[in-house]
């Protein structure tokens, strides 16, 4: 049997692994070439995880027993306290759920909540094939490069209305500090969203994993204005870089037992639970405490230096991209060389990527794959090729009363700001 | 909102979070008041994890990197190695996949493949459910207490034929050594079912994760018969009691992208990869060596010693049930007994299951969750409730070439012997 008359879940036909597979083939195969490669299309965390959870989990790598399908209870309670504390949104642990990644959790929500998916863009790779898989309606609104790629509330009540039903049960995604954008909502929108989502009762899924990658520490949560429908996502793979580890949470609102109750009965029918010495591991991280606290400090620090060099040099070579106010990335728009581009064969994201990385070395993600119009010259570029350990260290000798100093990439980030000059100099070519 | 109006897909509402659940409640509720509870009713291994496993872990524990959807190369390689030198069949390391657990991995299956699901009852709580969520077709097949509970040839022939499809896509799972049942197949009836999946092109699921607890330690993979067609799925939660870590594994067959690819697309959108640092501590556990080998030799010693104390207690008491070739189970029908029984109330197995708790603090699962007929007296009895640790520490320290002593279960599993004699004395009440 092959794959051309095999009995496959149509839902399933054509859904490749994952979009960063054919950036990272083609890097591969030009390594093995002997080229120069910058790896700049992964969404992972350069850090360590800190050393209290891999203490942790060494402790506890004996713990044996299934555990609770929702998580472990003083997990559970940590989440909760940790949202309590950091975003003042009143979670009951009761009200926690703790899943291999909040992927998962989110693939097991679309899976049990019979709704369309509402999904601004660009948006994070996942959304999407996962409500292929389940057989949702998509219903993507498009943000623009004005907006700094963020939903305004005009759209959203514009899209709702074209919708002509005002209840039907809809589930909308808002990521901030956003993948690929960096980017967040200001209070102002979050209270306005909050209040259209009020009104037409729809559920919001806040994705807030690199919520604590605010550059400045000050992310807010949507849940503020809208705690009666806001389920939080969140969990250890970006703030604190235990992305390989796979854990991640769900704090839903009170009386949100109806979802809850099958979310669980579908988790106790697939994952059961979470991994028992990661739980355990996972609770010093929603504690917080001193190292936990100067770990966040420092990699902000680092990373907002590193996007602040990055956007410098990109904005000053012409190309359309905004200072980030979170997270890893940096979402570009090269429209205004559309016309060279077209000249060297270059019309749409995907072909701008490929031959960017066949010409320089650089691996990035095209717009496309973030849910953005196929032509428009978009990208996404993680500011990651770096050794995160050595800059921690690094960082921690700085006081955390200065700034980092201006020669600080040249120590322990030099790729990155060597990619971005490489890139704006390929982007001038005439 | 509550979950009467809510909207919720269909295919899950009614599912709950386990069929354990009510007996763990009820349990609860009599130790509360003071009672004495034998929990029977759980499927954990008693056994710790093996020593050098959790060293693995712990010198794993930093290890943060996402890795490949399909598991760690090492990993693949020790699984394939592994059905190589236990089952004698040949796996390709490309042909493994990793899975936080195989029941996760049997739901993409399910999900993946577009064909009926055939299940030989009574079977594992799971495969129903998952079936249900997915909205698959299910077939059972009720086998007998005289067939050893056990799928025959001619019960399978019979049942294709009255489907008058020959080749309407299939998958059949077989779980040996079996939850709840600890039954196995002899080498003739693997054979002919193998040639009877091999005539339909059905594929075998062959759920082998209690194949290494054959208390002869002479496991036969049905794949021996069917390597072109049949899925071993294995894992680390039963036969080296890391239920609780989260990991399973399928081996596929030679020339099965067709269905491994659009899997790990499934897998890349939901759970992503397996937490890292177990996936490196479960090499350990395929690799085998000394350690594992005297662990496993010790834990078969007395599985098989408690289970043929138990069976001796219970057919002396009229009960039918047979002794169990591997696992920690025992599946009993009281069938003889339903005239006292309906005297006393009890007409199904719920029933039977709910008044034995109450009457001797007893907790076992009634044989409705296997799939059973409800009105059936039959249940399943975990062998589960004692130390495990104790009980392998006394055992290692008996020589290999000797039994076990006959008053073994004295010094470390007393209250298994005592359930079953309280419930023989139940039984026989009038």
């Amino acid at each position: 049997m092959n794959s051309k008359h095999a009995s496959i879940n149509l839902n399933i036909r054509g859904i490749t692994q994952s979009p960063t597979l054919a950036v990272n083939e083609l890097s591969k195969k030009l390594e093995k070439e002997g080229r120069r490669i910058y790896r700049m299309g992964l969404g992972q965390s350069p850090f360590p995880v800190p050393v209290t959870m891999v203490e942790m989990l060494r402790n506890h790598a004996h713990e044996k027993d299934y555990l609770n399908v929702r998580g472990l209870e003083s997990l559970r309670k940590a989440v909760a306290l940790f949202h309590q504390q950091k975003d003042n949104v009143l979670i009951n642990p009761d009200n926690v759920m703790i899943g291999p990644g909040s992927k998962e959790l989110m693939f097991i929500l679309q899976l049990v909540y019979y709704g369309d998916i509402i999904l601004p863009t660009p948006c994070w790779v996942s959304y999407v094939p996962q409500a292929k898989i389940i057989g949702r309606n998509i219903r993507l609104i498009q943000t623009t490069f004005e907006s700094r790629w963020k939903l305004t509330a005009s759209q959203l009540e514009d899209f709702l209305k074209s919708e002509n039903d005002m209840f039907k049960p809809r589930l909308i995604v808002l990521n901030y500090p956003s993948n690929p954008d960096g980017e967040t909502f200001g209070d102002e929108a979050l209270m306005e969203i909050a209040g259209i989502a009020r009104r037409h009762e729809m559920i919001i899924l806040s994705d807030e994993i690199y919520g604590q990658l605010n550059f400045e520490g000050k992310h807010t949560s949507i849940a503020r204005y809208y705690p009666e429908g806001t389920i939080i996502s969140s969990g250890i793979s970006k703030w604190c870089g235990a992305g390989g580890w796979r854990l991640g949470t769900f704090a839903f609102p009170a009386h949100f037992e109806w979802l809850i109750k099958p979310m669980a009965a579908v988790a106790s029918e697939t994952y059961t639970s979470v991994s028992a010495p990661v739980q355990y591991a996972a609770v010093s991280a929603f504690r917080g405490g001193i190292i936990i606290e100067r770990y966040l400090f420092n990699a902000r620090r680092i990373l907002q230096y590193i996007a602040r060099k990055c956007v410098a040099i990109l904005q000053k070579g012409g190309v359309r991209v905004h200072m980030p106010t979170g997270a890893f990335y940096l979402f570009v728009d090269c429209s205004d060389f559309r016309e060279t581009l077209e000249r060297r064969g270059i019309s749409d994201s995907a072909g701008f990527c490929r031959k960017l990385l066949e010409d320089t070395g650089i691996a990035i993600l095209p717009g496309s794959v973030f849910m953005r119009p196929a032509e428009e010259l978009s990208a996404r570029i993680s500011l990651v090729n770096f050794d995160g350990a050595k800059a921690l260290a690094m960082s921690e000798t700085i006081p955390i009363s200065e700034k980092l100093p201006d020669d600080f990439d040249r120590h322990c980030c030099s790729a990155v700001i060597e990619a971005m000059e490489r890139f704006v100099n390929w982007l001038q070519e005439s």
